[in-house]
């Protein structure tokens, strides 16, 4: 239990303004994606790494609780203290851009940099960081290196692992350390960078990190392939991608999506026999190979069902094309109060028989359960609708129906979590998707970092 | 100690003509590519997973060290029974390419498959496997995973982290353990795979890997940039990059292999005046963008100052080109009659700076330091030449001269290793890399994963 004597030496080394308890700032900082709430003890605001070296080892010698975070946006509760401490906050102080090395092409950040900020900044220069997570307009690298945020550009470019190259961090001793170098091969040692990757805060504070970053590409085009139905535009995502197309972007919605894009939408751009949509953009160094790319998409849907395939003449229409995807999420709202929604991922050569089980589940426990999301590499934004939230047994058959698809989704050789972790929300699932001796290792590997289980406890069932 | 009960007793898993113990094959496993000998109790030759785990139980239960071995082509010493015990051989029964997935584009294997025979499978159905270190045809895939191989491609491809999808590893206490899915996307507890790769078996026996694979380019040509002297030639590999050439191999010789190609290679394909080369492959999926690729080089090359820029008409010129890199490794032994050979890594940007103080470091103590490597990714192969490799104090000298260029290195923002990992060689310079907190860091993670530090102990330092 946190009390009034170690506030205080937490203000003599960051500052008094940087240490609050008040009810306002509780409030601000109890919640995140999820609609939790779990108020902190305190918050902090560390203006450097020294401080937060300071704070750690302070906090680890009196067993209070530490949890980081960024912008809060989180999907399953990993920035939550959902037993107290201290919410040690990195968006205040820890926020800047340090450097863009043109040279060796890799951007150096504070954890608190927001990812468009980012993106603009290189773009600026010529230089492009693909990882584009839904929420790239307010969540920070720290947070998207903690959780390994993919997005929309996954299907090409991967996600934020494959441009992690360096990172600094404190351990919850105090230490600091480093993980790798600026440079692009390194052997050295074990790879700790690796395994801070999607550890949500709960191994060491990252501190820096230095991004991997590519030249911007010269020429980008959005595309649109209309099928019957949603199986067919499934088929049409892993036989395309064999075929050598390799866009951007490939996503898609299915019928009650795009159902529900119409009633909401009335003036949408949509076709009107649509039952499976995919929508994406290719990109290249030249209009030839933007035009092949284009061409390889065009005769592979067809050869898998499309009725039509829409090549968008400008940023204008392309951005009329993606409309419907960027909506898919509050469209779906069309069928319920409350919306159970998962992050499902599955091998892309699945996906046709893993939408058709889930919607069997849905149809079991008598919900619409309308999908989009991430075709291209096999991530599923999974939404059973819940008509009435205020009905108990409806929301009890939600989180059944939810435990199902996951079950399904583990035999299907797929994952709990393609992008949002799993924090609080999808810890009692761990046991679905890990045998004992996976999980005993992770509590070890938690061991070896945190043994005073200071550092974010609680999350990943750990 | 291993006594004779406890191979009895093994030899009850996977049968007596799967254990080894007579002088014979404990020569044929006592050595890798460093030249070390020491000779192991025994070799064992597990069948398959469920042996490796029975085995690893007891060795665990009776403190048996044991060393995973692939093909023994380290340089580093990491299969070396450096303290005796059990020689695990996985290249007798345990190299099985298990499947070809084409719809999820990965590839799925046992660890003792030779590199070389997983490209050319995979070639044959138009796929491609890009890391290709220059053991590829004799090493295994386990060995590539457990020390992070790179090779020529990795400017352009990147490493084999970049392409390890899913691992499955038996753990000292003999536990099976899967690490990733077949899933793009996978953030589900912490990244066990990450922590293994590179980890040099230490922490674990890896039985199964599941490898990403891309379409295979369809048009390919080689290059030979030429230059007055090397620095020119390494400021030309950054300053391209930068401008956005991107070619599968950016290989470099320096002033010293020429001389030496030519005195070896009287006929050799190298320019009069060459100080300083850099030879290559671009790719691509059309004549044009191969075109654009040498076009955006030879632009570059010339602006830093080339003497001449060299364009492949066909494969066997090619070959022609890509002879004298391939060959400047015996060709440096004209120099001396012991190699001491490093494979350093810095930022690209300090390519230039470091070969000047590497030439330094050689000069000061009268060695000639011919260097050659993969420019395009920073990674430099360094030869201190020893003249005399009976003299006491020569050999002193140069081992003094690779323990500054470490030092040099690592103050420069580099690696001790860019691929060949630390194993045996490099462990006594661990702490000019990394300070205490991350050397203890170090050994938490082993032990986390290996408490009674059976499996392949004392490597890396640890």
């Amino acid at each position: 239990m946190i009390e009034e004597e170690h506030l205080d030496y937490i203000s003599s080394i960051v500052g008094k303004e940087n240490v609050k308890s008040d009810k306002a700032h509780k409030i601000a900082y109890c919640y995140d994606a999820t609609r939790e709430r779990f108020e902190p003890d305190a918050i902090v605001f560390p203006r450097d790494e020294e401080d937060i070296s300071k704070i750690l080892k302070f906090c680890n010698e009196n067993q209070i609780i530490i949890v980081p975070r960024g912008a809060g946006s989180g999907f399953t509760g990993g920035a939550l203290p959902s037993k107290g401490g201290i919410i040690l906050s990195l968006e205040r102080h820890m926020n800047k851009l340090l450097e863009i090395d043109m040279e060796n092409m890799v951007g150096v950040v504070q954890p608190g940099l927001i990812n468009m900020e980012f993106q603009k900044a290189v773009e600026k220069v010529g230089l492009f960081y693909p990882p584009d997570p839904a929420s790239e307009e307010y969540s920070t690298l720290g947070g998207n290196v903690s959780e390994n945020a993919g997005g929309m550009r996954a299907a090409k470019y991967g996600i934020t692992k494959d441009y992690v190259v360096a990172l600094r961090a404190v351990l919850p001793n105090g230490e600091i350390i480093t993980c790798g170098k600026k440079t692009i091969k390194d052997v050295a040692g074990y790879n700790t960078a690796g395994i801070l990757i999607a550890s949500e805060g709960t191994l060491a504070v990252i501190t820096e990190i230095t991004l991997k970053l590519i030249p911007k590409p010269k020429f980008k085009q959005t595309y649109m392939g209309v099928f019957p139905d949603v199986t067919k535009a499934m088929n049409a995502v892993f036989k395309s991608l064999a075929a050598g197309a390799n866009p951007v972007a490939m996503e898609f919605l299915d019928a009650l999506v795009i159902k529900a894009l119409k009633q909401k939408f009335p003036n949408i751009a949509l076709p009107e026999e649509a039952g499976g949509i995919l929508v994406g953009d290719v990109d290249g160094s030249s209009p030839a190979e933007i035009e092949a790319q284009l061409e390889t998409l065009k005769n592979s849907f067809a050869e898998y069902g499309s009725t039509d395939f829409i090549i968008a003449k400008d940023d204008a229409e392309g951005a009329k094309l993606w409309f419907a995807r960027r909506n898919a999420s509050p469209a779906t709202m069309i069928y319920g109060t409350k919306k159970l929604n998962e992050d499902i991922s599955v091998p892309r050569s699945k996906l046709p028989e893993a939408l058709d089980e889930i919607y069997k589940i849905g149809d079991k426990y008598g919900f619409n359960v309308p999908c989009f999301g991430h075709a291209g590499d096999g991530n599923i934004h999974v939404n059973v609708m819940v008509k009435d939230k205020t009905n108990e047994k409806e929301m009890e058959d939600g989180h059944k129906a939810i435990e199902e698809i996951f079950q399904l989704v583990v035999d299907m050789g797929g994952t709990l979590s393609g992008e949002h972790g799993i924090g609080l929300s999808k810890a009692p699932f761990m046991s679905i998707a890990f045998n004992k001796a996976e999980l005993d290792l992770f509590k070890n590997i938690k061991k070896a970092f945190d043994p005073n289980n200071i550092l974010n406890p609680f999350k990943m069932g750990l």
